[in-house]
C-alpha cells in the first residue's frame, strides 16, 4: 500500500464530464488500495474569467483582494469533484489550502510556502476518506488568502507529497510528459522515461512549461518523486527524480526555448571598479528580473555591457537606465527584443567534455550567429536571433540525437 | 458619527456596473463621516449556476461541499466590490465570513450563527478602513465553511450590527421597502414607513420575501434598527423597529399570503389520547415542517385532523401517514394542494377586537370559503382555495384601507 498524491491540472477538470473522468482514475487507485490525496486547479478558463473582471475593474487590482477573488475557482473544483466522488459511493472530502495547514509568506500572489500542519489530511487518510485539496493557496499568519502564482497547484502538490512523505506525487495534466524539446516544433521529440531534479529544474526554468519551477524545487529538497502524466491516456508519463547511473548516461536530456527575453546593452561602459554594481542595484531596486549578463573586455577604458530581461520589462529598463546612464557615463542603452535562449539540459556534461563546442559547431553550420553565451554544470544558453530559433532547436535535436528513432544512451563525444 | 452596516443583495451587486454603483453610495454615506461595514451577497445568477453544476453530478449533493461550493459566490463580490473602492481612493479590505470571525453550528445550508468575534472588523474600522464581509457564511468548530440558508447575508448583516452595536443596518434590495401587500396584486398597496420587530417576524415567516426571517429575529432580539431600501433610488425606505406609540395607532400593517402550502388531512381518527402525538411524531422524525393544524370535533369517536406542510413535502407526508393510518386505524389521508394561506398582521390587533369578524364578514361578501384558521397576537391566517388567492387579497387590503389614498391612522372598529 503506497500513498500517492495525485495533482489534476485546469484542462483535466475542464468540465463535469473531465471532472467524472478525473473521478474514475482516483477510484481505479483507490481500489488498489492505496491512500490517496487529490489536489485540484481551478477549471480552465475560471481562472482567467475573474482576472478578466478584475482587470475591468482596476488597471493595478490589490494583490490581497486578487488573491480572494482567484483562490474561488480551486474551491469550486474540490467541491464538485468531492460531490462527483461521493457519487460513486467513495468517501471523500473537500479541504481548501487552509484547511489542511498551508502557511505561507505575506507575498500576495506570488507566495511561498513556510509550512504545511496536514492535520486534517492525516486523520481523513487514518479514516479512509480520500481528500480533495484546491491547489495554488494557502494563508499567511494574518489568515488572509494567499495564492501561490499561475502554476501553484503543482506546488501544493509536491508540498503535500513532502509534508506527508508520500511515496509518489502524480502531476497529471493534457501532456503526457517532458519531452526532449517542443513537439511542436520537432515532430520526432522524444518523450523522457526519467529526468533528475536538476535537469528538470533547468527545463522548468528555461521554458518547459509542464511543471512550476517550484514545484520542482520543492521535489528535489525533499526527494519526492513526481511522475508527470497525461490524465486522457495511460502512458507511464515522465518520472522526475534522483539521479542515477542509468539516467547519466544521457549526454543532453533536451533543448528548450525561450522567446520571451528582451536583450539590453549598455555600450560605452567606463571601465572602473563598482560600475556594474552601480547599474544592477539601479535595476534590482525596480525588481527587474536578470537574466544572462555578459561584459565584452573593451579598448580605451571602455566595455560594453548586455544582459537579458523579461520582454515585459524591456521598456522599463530602458527607462531607468537612460537616466542612470548620464550619470554614470555610459554612450548609449540599446534593446534588442528579437531575441530567443535556446538551452540545452544534461546532467551527462558533467562527465563529458564537448557539449559546448558542438553546440557552436551545429549552430555556426546552419549559419545561426550566437550573440551570448552562458553556462551551468548541466546547461549551455545561447542567446540568438529569434527567427532562428526553430531552426536552432531542430538543428540542436538532431546534433544531440534526441529523437525518437535517434535515442544512443551511451553516446560519448 | 455613527456606525452603518449596509448590506446589498445579489440584484445590487449583479455586475460590474452595479458594484460601481453600490461603491458610489457606499462612497458618499462614507464622506459623511460615517464608519461602514459592508455586507454582500453573490452575484446574481451565480448561486444558481453553481447549484445546477451540483445538481448535475447528484440529486443529493452533500451538504458540507454544497456549502463549499456556493460560499465562493459572496468571495468573489467582496473582492471586486474592495477592488472597486480602491479603485476610487477608499481604503477597503474584504473579509471571509470566517475571517471576520463568524462562527456557526453544524448544520450545513442551513447554520446557526453561535457567536461573532468580528476583532478584524473593529480593527480595520479603527484604521478607517471600509470592510466588505461575504454574506451568508461562516464557519463551525470544525473550521468547514457552513451557509446560513439563503437570504442569509441578511442576517449576517444584522448579526454583525448587534455584535459592533451599530447604530442602523441597512438593507439594500431590489425594491424599496416592505409593502402592505405584494404591489403585483393589488396596485394601490403602500410602502409601510415604519414597521415593529414582531409584525415584520410575522410578515417575513409569512412570505413577504424582502427580508430573511432569521435576520429579524435576530434583530429584534439585539434590538437592531433595521432600514429595507433599494439600492437603484433614493426613497426612504422601511424602518424595522420598537413598536412605538406612533405604530400602535395602525390597526393591521400588511396582508400577507403563501401559495406554497398544502393540506393534509387525516379523515375518521380514532378520537383516543396520545393519537395526535403518535401521528405528529411520525411527522417530526422526518423532518416536514407542519404549519397550522386543526382538529374538528367528531361524532362517533373519530375526528378529522388537518395540517398544513411546503407543497415540496406533500407526497412525502402522505407515504408516512399512510402507512401509519393503517397500524391506528384512520380511514383515509388525503392530500389538497391547490390552497394558499392569507393573512393579516398588524400589532394593533392586540388592542382592538373585530379584526377576526372584519376579516370573515369580507372573505364571505366575495364567497370565500375560509377552510383553516389560525391566530396569533398580531396576526389572522386563513387557509382558502388557491385560485382566490389574489381576490382575498384585494378585499383584505379595501377593508382594512391599507391602499394608498386608504390610510387612516386611527380608525378603529
Amino acid at each position: 500500500m503506497s500513498l500517492i498524491v495525485q495533482k489534476y491540472g485546469g484542462t483535466s477538470v475542464g468540465d463535469l464530464d473531465r471532472i467524472r473522468n478525473v473521478a474514475n482514475r482516483i477510484a481505479m487507485q483507490f481500489a488498489k488500495g492505496d491512500d490517496i490525496v487529490v489536489v485540484v486547479s481551478a477549471m480552465t478558463g475560471e481562472t482567467d474569467r475573474l482576472v478578466k473582471l478584475a482587470h475591468k475593474i482596476s488597471k493595478q487590482p490589490n494583490q490581497r483582494e486578487m488573491d480572494m477573488l482567484l483562490s474561488t475557482g480551486e474551491r469550486v473544483t474540490i467541491a464538485l469533484l468531492a460531490m462527483t466522488l461521493q457519487d460513486m459511493g467513495l468517501s471523500a472530502q473537500s479541504f481548501t489550502g487552509r484547511q489542511v495547514g498551508i502557511l505561507t509568506d505575506d507575498v500576495h500572489s506570488q507566495a511561498r510556502i513556510e509550512e504545511i500542519q496536514a492535520d486534517r489530511l492525516r486523520e481523513a487518510l487514518s479514516q479512509k476518506i480520500i481528500p480533495v485539496v484546491a491547489g495554488f493557496q494557502g494563508i499567511n499568519r494574518k489568515s488572509d488568502v494567499t495564492t501561490l502564482g499561475r502554476g501553484g497547484s503543482d506546488t501544493t502538490a509536491v508540498a503535500l507529497a513532502a509534508a506527508l512523505k508520500a511515496d509518489l506525487c502524480e502531476i497529471y495534466t493534457d501532456v503526457d510528459g517532458v519531452y526532449t524539446t517542443d513537439p511542436n516544433i520537432v515532430s520526432s521529440a522524444r518523450r523522457i522515461d526519467k529526468i533528475s531534479y536538476e535537469e528538470m529544474l533547468e527545463m522548468a526554468s528555461l521554458g518547459a512549461k509542464v511543471l512550476q519551477t517550484r514545484s520542482v524545487e520543492f521535489a528535489m529538497k525533499y526527494r519526492v518523486p513526481v511522475c508527470v502524466r497525461s490524465s486522457f491516456n495511460d502512458h507511464p508519463g515522465t518520472l522526475v527524480t534522483e539521479e542515477d547511473i542509468e539516467m547519466e548516461q544521457e549526454l543532453v536530456s533536451g533543448i528548450t526555448y525561450d522567446k520571451n527575453q528582451a536583450k539590453v546593452t549598455l555600450i560605452g561602459v567606463p571601465d572602473r571598479p563598482g560600475i556594474a554594481s552601480t547599474i544592477f542595484e539601479a535595476i534590482s531596486k525596480e525588481n527587474l528580473n536578470v537574466d544572462m549578463i555578459i561584459q565584452n573586455v573593451g579598448q580605451a577604458g571602455l566595455t560594453d555591457l548586455s544582459f537579458t530581461v523579461p520582454q515585459t520589462d524591456a521598456a522599463r529598463a530602458e527607462t531607468i537606465l537612460s537616466s542612470l546612464a548620464k550619470e554614470i557615463g555610459v554612450n548609449k542603452v540599446k534593446i534588442t527584443e528579437n531575441i530567443a535562449k535556446v538551452s540545452i539540459v544534461g546532467v551527462g556534461m558533467r562527465s563529458h567534455t564537448g557539449v559546448a563546442a558542438k553546440t557552436f559547431t551545429s549552430l555556426a553550420a546552419e549559419g545561426i550567429n550566437i550573440m551570448m553565451i552562458s553556462t551551468s554544470e548541466i546547461k549551455i544558453s545561447c542567446v540568438i536571433e529569434s527567427k532562428y530559433t526553430e531552426l536552432a532547436v531542430r538543428t540542436l535535436h538532431d546534433a544531440f540525437k534526441l529523437g525518437k528513432d535517434q535515442k544512443a544512451k551511451s553516446e560519448t563525444i
